[in-house]
């Protein structure tokens, strides 16, 4: 997944061991999971050139990290012109999030 | 690397089957490896679950994504609270993109 992290939630990130995102349509920073229980044990960070990115490799609880209960968010592969969906849902998003 | 597109970065990296980017620093799209020669050919393109975001799944020419001559610009992991270089630089970037 990618997301959206402000100087808070990389504090709170370090401090927890667990990913939190600044929300932008929250509009507050948010543990990753805070919603689905599917929380992101944080394993790794890796920072970039310029130090404007990061990547966390991270332990997903419950399997998904997606909101679609897809594993991944990017879970639809570009071929021939046509998104195809790679692979099934681990979790119902009606039963995690409800209606 | 991560790296902005806009509509025509992604056109012209799926009819020419090299990455390309729009450069915010240029104010245009640039295949990526223009000045380096170190293009990426695309093998696998994924898109987010909202399709704001893609992952690039690519070869490497020369072996070098950064501009520091590091294989990704994701070198840096963050142990201990400090920076730890990881890996070395496979070109020197003084002799790719000059003084």
């Amino acid at each position: 997944m990618l997301g959206y992290m402000n100087r808070e939630a990389l504090q709170r990130t370090l401090e927890t061991g667990r990913a939190h995102l600044f929300r932008r349509s929250h509009g507050r920073v948010m543990v990753k999971g805070e919603q689905s229980g599917q929380f992101q044990l944080v394993r790794e960070i890796w920072v970039d050139c310029d130090a404007d990115a990061i990547v966390m490799k991270i332990e997903q609880v419950g399997g998904a990290a997606c909101h679609t209960g897809h594993r991944s968010c990017f879970h639809r592969k570009l071929v021939g012109g046509k998104l195809e969906v790679v692979g099934e849902p681990v979790f119902d998003p009606k039963k995690v999030y409800g209606q």
